[in-house]
């Protein structure tokens, strides 16, 4: 059994939001959002490579990387405004395919039952041109893919 | 004569937009934006006080400052995502009274004839409420005795 990832795009308002549940504890999840080279081996697509240049996963740190297939580079950058530990993240969030475009994502680290865990995302987009974009630009096949890996890389553990 | 401050709260978007112009050059304007020591000088209200924990207005850097009157301390903490000297910043913006509740401002200075300058200012909020209670916090007026404090400023140099 798989947990599914449920993303919503709400009607004229320049946000996506999502959540996804894993069956496994706060402080596993959390952690493989913060150590970079845990990081770099589920984060994106499954056709993608990540490298990660920098990735200081606290408040005031900032993170590069790029995903790599076969079409070229495409690489990331931003900036973490808060991070607290088994809790809550926002960062920054940009592509250099649209510079200057720069989302906000928050993200919180429920604890549920069982030693099984939330995740509950809300990106913030500077246009609602923005945000149609991202939604139509296959970030949520990304996403699922990327959490999927996650879960059989928590299960290996 | 001085120069408008022009505030734009669009209907159902969580954005506030402004635009305002300076009859000093850019590179005035944006190092009174740049040096902590001269923002401290003008950046605000009239009747607060503003002391400057650390501001360190370049790509990765971050801030923290403390505006004070009778009533009591408000603290703000942000990072800069952007900095492009004379150009355009992008930085993360958090009250103290609000926690987690965190804007992003975008910031374009843009070179006019006859040494002018004009700020475009493009703020987004993660909630449609979080932008309306800013709207209706006094930020305007706050900013428009901010910028005729840094006319001011910049004409005393």
């Amino acid at each position: 059994m798989s947990n599914q990832l449920n993303v919503t795009v709400p009607e004229g308002a320049p946000f996506i939001d999502f959540t996804r549940e894993f069956d496994f504890p706060v402080a596993a999840v959390f952690e493989a959002h913060r150590d970079p080279e845990i990081v770099a081996q589920w984060f994106g697509p499954n056709n993608m490579k990540m490298e990660v240049d920098h990735y200081d996963f606290h408040s005031g740190g900032s993170y590069k990387y790029t995903h790599s297939d076969e079409t070229g580079n495409y690489v990331f950058t931003g900036v973490f405004h808060t991070v607290r530990e088994n809790e809550f993240a926002i960062q920054t969030f940009e592509f250099d395919g649209y510079p200057d475009v720069v989302a906000m994502d928050y993200i919180r680290f429920e604890t549920l039952e069982n030693n099984r865990t939330r995740l509950v995302g809300h990106s913030v987009y500077p246009t609602q041109e923005a945000r149609d974009g991202m939604a139509a630009s296959g970030m949520e096949v990304g996403l699922s893919e990327g959490y999927a890996r996650l879960d059989a890389l928590l299960s290996s553990r």
